[in-house]
């Protein structure tokens, strides 16, 4: 599973522009980077009248759209996704997922904290704050960058979530909900698999390997 | 794997009116419907200034959004995906997925004609056409349906694709590509899986199984 971490702090407080500089200088090292923005109040990604627009208004509850550059999706859901899941359906390909909110999850952040907007940094002692970016005078347990300190910033991302990922990673969900395992099952579970797939036809030495099984009509 | 089904046809035809009918006759039986637009000018599915554009402006490769109502994903490809991989990717719960386009996919295609549009129908022999929906004459070996027969439509689709699919689904994607599997292996290979996870804590009859696994390090 790839390595999440969550940019919070108090509306305004600057996370999408810190975002902005934190993205090309964990890409210019070679990493790709996902993003996932948390929305409460219902996006609207779709434009009206698109042919997408009226699939979704007819009653599609997923579609896509495909071209040879890119690939959007939207999915009607009944409860808001979990990150495991998010991270499980659309980043099969990056090296690690940095949040924009989830505050309340229970992954890594890194607070984006101004005295000008906000008079304290919203995270608590349980939050699993790693780091908190400001320029005011603030006293946190935890290492401090300012705002121009991005490059220091990723230095200490990178030492502590990208270095030395393992290179056997496996996720597995059930209904969306991963199936938490201790080394020991992960690695005969990845050995089963790949022993009973690896004879068959078809089998050139891939690099990912998605398995999708529906084990009961719904 | 869901079945594909393909809306072909030249540029007005009527194919996206058609599949805003189409989508609720098959919704109201039950079906939960995905939909593919197949798109090659390149679309711009996200708006300026909003964070995801933003995030996708600095460098990230993946974004998504995510609300209690709906998620959207916008993701960098190379080269175009499959259907095959769409599938696999987007659609995990559906029924059936109408793509509207993908004339050159080896999928099954209904085609929408209308002579005032084009002189002739579009799809050739080899296009693997199963039906036709046009008000005009034309000769065709294909089942026709006039575009108010849609009731009969979505029986042709229901009872060719949506009755009796079985009960084991199971898609194998090697690097984004399906991996074709005898229903012995297939067999095989569900129960060898289920044997190594039934029995660890947190299998609890689930519907629905995802495994992801990266091999090696890109």
């Amino acid at each position: 599973m790839l390595p999440i971490l969550c940019i919070v702090g108090a509306s305004n407080s600057g996370k999408t522009t810190h975002l902005e500089k934190l993205i090309p200088a964990l890409s210019r090292r070679g990493y790709r980077i996902g993003t996932v923005k948390h929305d409460v109040h219902g996006f609207e990604m779709d434009r009206e009248g698109k042919d997408t627009w009226r699939h979704r208004k007819a009653g599609a509850g997923t579609v896509a759209i495909s071209s040879p550059s890119q690939v959007a999706s939207i999915r009607q859901v009944d409860a808001e996704m979990g990150l495991d899941e998010l991270v499980g359906r659309f980043f099969w390909n990056e090296d690690i997922l940095i949040t924009e909110g989830f505050k309340r999850s229970h992954f890594p952040k890194i607070e984006v904290f101004r005295k000008a907007i906000e008079p304290q940094p919203i995270c608590r002692s349980e939050d699993n704050r790693i780091a908190l970016v400001t320029d005011d005078a603030v006293e946190v347990d935890v290492p401090v960058f300012r705002f121009d300190q991005v490059e220091p910033l990723a230095d200490f991302i990178e030492a502590r979530y990208l270095k030395d990922r393992k290179a056997h990673q496996v996720t597995v969900l059930l209904d969306g909900k991963k199936l938490p395992m201790k080394d020991f099952v992960r690695d005969f579970l990845v050995g089963g698999i790949i022993g009973m797939l690896s004879s068959l036809r078809g089998w050139d030495d891939p690099g990912k390997l998605d398995i999708q099984i529906r084990l009961k009509e719904k």
